[in-house]
């Protein structure tokens, strides 16, 4: 049942990915210490674990994970299909591990891998000591898994699918009972909509929501304050939801009242840019040439200047994680990545929008998680 | 108004703690890239961001901030007294900063500290490249803020205290409404609890709500699951709510219908050591003496081996954060600090009790912030 057990796959995708690096990166084995990482690899979710996953070439050992007490039986439950070493330094235990098997089977040298972006100089410090007097070489290596997950298996789709219905769902509902409304504060607004989504399932909200009225609207991470929503102002909600640990991720600004000229104008370019970004995504496309695509149809219009970060990035079990879809952005699309497609438009003192949706890039067109219309709705 | 612009006196202590530093951690300033310690010491919220602080002697530079452009107005209010640069990576900006004030002051070679325990071997190999082309020694530090933020200022004290009462009347609107009941399920009283704390102004849960029922008592970090409340069990919740960035941490344990004699004999031992363990909170009191204080009366019951953790753990903008309780712990408790006392028994299978309070060490008694009674209270 390989649909109910996709950690088993991913660990074989890791080993393979492994075997496929260059020599200078030859690894026996990776030490993931990265916790999301260890969950994607094992299903495991508890606040201190690792796991040792081994190159096919020669499999000395076996994938062990690693966790302290406290998880004794949550790591039993959650991943039942690996030995469990009980330890409170996990880093260690598994080095200690992957030393031992490596001896056992009479091999040379171990070359060890650890996660670069993950691991701290004080714990690499600790473990190049062990290392010392083992035969042991430390790799550091990067973005190993990272990697594999920006491709999304299908039970990682589906979650990330429950969770942009738990976001549009939730939007919806407090439009239609008037949550977003003159009269309301930013903090209403945005306390209103977590609560939607905790009452849709939602087990956690993707990141600090954002409602940003009026000028606000201009400040692209904009907290939410006691400030008013009037009539006239452009109001930008940036939120998601997690569900089954895996996040969404949707904006969408609308206008209370009548729309001004000006806000009519950047709401129409923003919209056009968006699309023109969405249509861009196919598998194989360059990274920043999906940033262009939106990033023109804006600059083109002048505001250039006012639109001050990248169009997207990919969204799993992390809000932020590959591909990161910008002007410096380098590689391609895979078949399979779920990103976001967020250009904007911040006009410093009066107002900003931005629209953004979550989608599974595919062979044929993307996929639309985030279905809430994007037409400029007045409220 | 010290009080009010809490931030410099912290970056001042910092500046205080880089000059006493022994001759091999000498530093000239030090890049603090720690997000919570960037926050602790600047208010800034953002999720990029790091700050570099000059020890007293020489004084090259001014503390600066450095963060991208998505938080160019945050930056600006949440930090009006320090100078911020905006670049999206921001070590690699203030150490060509800190590099440039040490030339223009015709100092000699830098020695830049950096946080051993928040930075990762990827960042650190980039800073080194700089370093070897610049006359600029990289210091990795260990918990040089996080020592600092053992001690709680007041308006630190404020907040958890905020955050407790969030807690306490949380819990206790959900008992008065019948919430914690046999045929509820340990989700649906998580999610109850957790909405009451919103409902009383939590920024957030401090983590993950644990309410663990019956046998699930005995897990100390239990997720909840749609097990049923049943009469006759054990009923563990551990939870906490966030405000203005502080957390709070208590646990209770309820039974549902008459205690059984077991249960009431792991009960009133807890009871006791947790009382021992409050008791022993005392500025300059030994760390493992503490724990130990707890830790006999269970030992001394016959229980020792079903209290599998640490007394407690330092609470504030992080939910564990030093001093760490335990029995191998060393140093002192310092007046001021903000410590849970927690002791635990945990009988596999049947079920388990803890009892935790949230306290501040004081010149006089701890004061209690979390202030729901611990007698043993049938639901």
């Amino acid at each position: 049942m390989p649909l109910n057990h996709p950690t088993a796959a991913r660990r074989s995708r890791l080993s393979a990915a492994l075997d496929a690096l260059p020599d200078a990166d030859r690894v026996d084995a990776i030490l993931v210490s990265n916790l999301v990482n260890v969950r994607y690899l094992t299903g495991f979710t508890g606040s201190n674990g690792a796991v040792i996953v081994w190159a096919s070439g020669g499999e000395p050992g076996d994938d062990t994970i690693a966790t302290d007490g406290r998880y004794t039986s949550q790591v039993a439950e959650q991943t039942p299909d690996l030995p469990a070493v009980i330890e409170r330094d996990v880093a260690t235990a598994l080095f200690r591990l992957a030393d031992a098997a490596r001896s056992s089977s009479g091999g040379g040298s171990l070359r060890l891998g650890v996660e670069a972006q993950a691991m701290t100089i004080a714990a690499f410090a600790g473990l190049r000591g062990l290392a010392a007097e083992h035969d042991v070489t430390l790799v550091p290596l990067s973005d190993t898994v990272e990697r594999l997950r920006e491709v999304k298996d299908a039970i990682e789709v589906e979650s990330i699918t429950s969770a942009c219905a738990i976001g549009d769902a939730a939007l919806s509902a407090l439009i239609d009972r008037g949550g977003v409304a003159p009269g309301r504060t930013e903090r209403q607004v945005a306390r209103d909509l977590e609560w939607e989504m905790f009452a849709r399932g939602a087990d956690a909200i993707a990141f600090e929501t954002i409602v940003a009225t009026g000028a606000n609207s201009a400040v692209p991470h904009h907290r939410p304050t006691d400030a008013v929503l009037q009539v006239g102002d452009l109001v930008k909600m940036d939120f998601g939801a997690v569900s089954g640990g895996y996040h969404s991720d949707m904006t969408r600004t609308f206008v209370l009242g009548e729309p001004a000229a000006w806000q009519r104008e950047i709401y129409d370019i923003v919209e056009a840019a968006q699309r023109a970004g969405r249509e861009a995504l196919a598998v194989g496309a360059d990274l920043a040439a999906v940033d262009a695509a939106a990033r023109d149809v804006i600059v083109d219009a002048g505001y250039g200047e006012y639109y001050v970060h990248g169009l997207g990035h990919g969204v799993g079990l992390e809000i932020h994680e590959r591909p990161g879809i910008g002007a410096a952005a380098s590689g391609t699309l895979p078949d399979g990545a779920t990103v976001t497609v967020e250009p904007g438009i911040y006009l410093p003192g009066r107002g900003g929008v931005r629209i953004e949706d979550t989608l599974v890039v595919t062979d044929a067109a993307p996929r639309l998680l985030t279905t809430t219309p994007k037409a400029l709705r007045v409220l």
